[in-house]
């Protein structure tokens, strides 16, 4: 696969342009790094201003990236970059320079690690705090296999290392005795800013300010660091030695979120992904958002306030994403009663519990793929104690660039079987802000509440709250012959197509709103009068809503024909939101031929 | 609900008798509380020892509950007790002392705290490291509403305390300004001995040669200890100093599990959960065991050991479950290759995954129940890189008397979901050994195999291997109008009642083995051949094998009626596995009566 090269160095060129793999950067002289770090930085800003993708990440980590690539024999020896928002700098290094530009889109590369995408990609990452397991059980292989001059790397961020997952493999990794080096990639920074005990401690140790022992030598690691991070040639000398230091080592190193370009240093959560941008000056080309409908995540984040401000038991929780999920606008207005956990999933879900038991109202807002992380604690700590904390699924469905590892399509089929749980997907903001406000008024379940990424569909949509009932859906649109069942953000799709069906007045149209508990007298009615059921969802088809219609109709003896959409059992890439819903073939347009033909098939 | 209480204290009689409540307790004075632990260790003795139970913990902590009640403020105050086991001596000091016989049997009390029992048992626990989250939650809580006098007290294991969660937990209180006070029991020992990182460094702590700086200090956490967790006048003392010492802070006590039974103290991995034993002597009553079929875990910890002989790339993952999955046999026999990770499935699975990239043959066991805890990680580490971990599923089902915190019931319905996963239930000892030999040539998949607490079918169970094709089953017994689907080791009960019915000649039995990929075939052909269909799993029908089927037949257009038998939309009680059988519905009776009344509408 290596191809063939023939690049000699020659000091005045440019750098980066003859790098297609490590073994041309270990060509390059030392002195001259900095000069590669510099052209390199450039190259990410350049294609990420115009292509978009994560920023401030990889800008912080250039010269960790140069000098693992320099000092290490990748990818014989296996490098782990954790979570992967820092991982473009190693895309480019690895022979995926010419490519970069497809950097998340359809058909183009991911904007994670992926083991299918290159040999230098060790492991796929995308959620937080696997590296230190993963590289652990790689190294435990080489030494398995008696290869001893292996080495095994994982770059991980003071966010994620606090993470429970990655204590846990710190806990196993000091007491082998194993080739593997942690680098603390400490910028005290996530996606939002880091929290915790952690992050404090490591604040003293970076002012010096800590005492003799450290945490990570309690843990029987063998520390090294502070190091300054953009130092290059220091890292490299540090690396150098630490290859030769046999057993489990971390290296702390110290770096600034999105190094190099002012604006990104400066406004590191807005650079974290900044959209499309000015690469010389900084500035972001900001979409107008005027005269658009609101954010989702913006919809709760506003509704939780206003609802706060008269329940005085509300509290909400989000594990390190504040500005992902817009709870931000209540930690800034009621800093006592709303909590970045850090990411900690697990921890977030049981505090939400222990909230419960004493009378709070806790809105637990997290990603729908994120909870997963915390998916025995929903079923032991809150489902089994039927304790009514309110789950806010934020980018539940398919989620676009981000890809397989962000898709939140599993959540109906994992909770719905989950005793006690009520699951409700709003397919606008008023349906968002009503279950919200019914649900803080008190139910005697938990709830999950899962909503897309990206915006409703009404410029006007503070609306006085309602109440919704419980397991009640909504008929949208009265038809004979062919019932159409949506849940959730999809049914506006579904809405809209069937305007542009020929015999539409033959379709009725239900937003199903509960996936749990259903609607049974509804479905009763529909199974009697429609012909044909149509169920559309944004989730797997395999156990998510359809399956469950199908279970109602079999244990009722129901028995009429059911199309089922949803996300086929396949995991479905990135690309556009619209993009990967016609992957998973679930857009207007498969849809719509379905139905039409189907309605042909009545006349 | 108190009772009005005329207890007087008489120095020379029976202390226990007489206290119904932590309010009795505090009327004795200090220097009589030896006499009382005396007695309450006797009275866990004597009840363990005929109705069984989990034995060493709650011996271990005989001292510090007294102690606790003493000190503390309960119910007012709230208390934790972290997975459960150890809180036997909790139960009897507050109010549950005449019914403590009925402990984890049906009907009677619970094994674990739980909420609905009593108004001290502030959070309900099973699963491990939940103690600290939730309170951390309630200490909020407290300072939400102005409450400052309110102590929060959890008490948490050394195995416990290395779980990810508990870490998560630890990293936000020390940045909290809440009054809460985590007891870390340090007894060295969880089910089987602790191991990693933290147990060393907790070793030196105990040892006295830990440098300044302690880890928990490191955490921002005022620190105390270790101090002897048997000395009870010390304990005593030491927590009232704390109770009035603010903010977050940790208390190191050291105890001996099984504390006070010479040979619990002996060999505590065997008295965590002794069966009945003479309290006298301590010896255990032996079941016979022979002539029995053996336990699924022993079937798979011999059948992992015979492997490996041949498979050198085999190696096995237990998270703190030796004894319990049997992976004990092969880390007895092969050290280098068979690993005991601690409480940490997280880690556990994703350390698999690093593996299984480096071409080892990772088997990966892990009861059902706590697989929950690693089900991102099944999801975004194994399943989505399509690696082929060996997952084995112990304790799939319902368990008995562990109850609802433990029972293996929801991971067909949250595996099934996943694409590229294998999902396989043996119905013997044979089908289990078979599968494992299956898996072990190399699938290029993830699979997950799920068997049930107890014992197989045969005593000669040592066959040959055999490999079995993936997504085949296996038909029983032919009928001709009923068609029973079964999957796993409920279908023993299925053959036999089969045997049973009156006009069986009718009843077709089919083993259909994999959850995923179904047989399609076979159903095809069943659905075709059968006027009914039966399906009966000892997992949830929501989302289910039954599921699957429906999921199935309406894809393919195939309508007959199906009767689906599994764990109903319900948390099951504890009791024994025949009684929780019965409690969900899938017992030979209900399952016998049903299908016979269905033959006799065929007549």
């Amino acid at each position: 696969m290596r191809r063939i090269n023939t690049f000699v160095f020659y000091p005045l060129k440019r750098l980066l342009p003859h790098i297609e793999s490590p073994e041309d950067l270990k060509k390059i002289p030392l002195y001259e790094l900095p000069k590669l770090a510099q052209e390199l930085r450039e190259f990410i800003i350049d294609i990420v201003s115009t292509k978009e993708g994560h920023l401030g990440a990889s800008l912080g980590v250039v010269e960790l990236t140069i000098a693992l690539h320099y000092v290490f024999n990748t990818p014989n020896d296996k490098l782990i970059w954790d979570v992967g928002h820092q991982a473009y700098g190693h895309k480019i290094l690895t022979g995926r320079k010419e490519i970069f530009e497809t950097n998340r889109q359809l058909g183009g590369i991911s904007g994670f690690p992926k083991r299918t995408e290159s040999e230098y990609d060790d492991f796929g990452t995308g959620h937080s705090s696997t590296a230190i397991s993963a590289i652990l059980g790689m190294a435990m292989a080489s030494k398995l296999k008696g290869d001893y001059t292996k080495q095994h790397i994982a770059v991980v961020g003071d966010a994620s290392i606090t993470s429970g997952m990655a204590f846990e493999g710190l806990n196993h990794l000091g007491v082998t005795h194993v080739n593997a080096l942690i680098v603390l990639n400490d910028n005290a920074i996530g996606i939002d800013p880091s929290v915790g005990a952690l992050k404090k401690y490591l604040t003293n140790v970076k002012a010096g300010t800590a005492k003799d022992e450290n945490i990570f030598e309690c843990l029987n690691l063998n520390y090294s660091g502070p190091i300054d991070g953009h130092d290059i040639k220091a890292l490299v000398k540090e690396l150098e030695r630490l290859k030769h230091v046999e057993g489990p080592k971390l290296l702390h190193i110290i770096t600034t979120k999105g190094k190099g370009l002012k604006q990104a240093e400066e406004d590191q959560v807005v650079y974290h992904a900044p959209g499309k941008f000015d690469k010389l000056t900084g500035e972001r080309l900001k979409k107008s958002g005027q005269n658009e409908p609101p954010k989702y995540q913006d919809v709760f984040g506003h509704s939780i306030v206003e609802l706060a401000k008269k329940n005085k038991n509300i509290v909400g929780i989000t594990p390190a994403m504040p500005s992902g999920s817009s709870l931000k606008f209540m930690m800034d207005q009621m800093p006592d009663r709303a909590f970045d956990v850090g990411i900690a999933e697990q921890h977030a879900v049981t505090l939400a519990a222990g909230m419960a038991t004493q009378g709070l109202v806790p809105f637990c807002n997290i990603y729908s793929t994120f909870l997963q992380r915390a998916y025995d604690q929903v079923i032991h700590d809150v489902a089994l104690q039927k304790l009514p904390v309110i789950f806010c699924l934020d980018r539940a469905g398919l989620v676009g660039q981000d890809g397989p590892t962000h898709h939140g399509v599993f959540d109906m089929a994992y909770l719905r079987c989950i005793p006690n749980f009520i699951i409700f997907a709003p397919m606008n903001e008023m349906e968002l802000r009503n279950i919200m406000y019914t649900a803080q008024m008190g139910l005697n379940n938990p709830i999950a509440i899962r909503y897309p990424r990206g915006r409703g569909t009404n410029i006007d949509w503070r609306n006085d709250f309602e109440r919704i009932e419980i397991g009640k859906s909504r008929c949208l649109k009265e038809g004979s012959e062919i019932a159409v069942l949506t849940i959730g953000h999809i049914g506006n799709t579904i809405a809209d197509l069937i305007k542009n069906l020929d015999g539409s007045e033959k379709v009725g149209h239900y937003d199903m709103r509960f996936v749990k508990p259903l609607d049974k007298n509804a479905l009763r009615t529909i199974f009697t009068e429609y012909k044909y059921i149509i169920t559309v969802e944004d989730g797997t088809k395999i156990g998510g809503f359809g399956s469950a219609v199908l279970e109602f109709a079999n244990k009722e003896g129901l028995s009429k024909p059911v199309k089922i959409f949803g996300v086929p059992d396949q995991f479905v890439e990135h690309g556009t939101i619209p993009e990967t819903h016609q992957l998973a073939g679930i857009d207007f347009d498969t849809i719509h031929s379905h139905i039409q033909s189907t309605l042909d098939q009545c006349e």
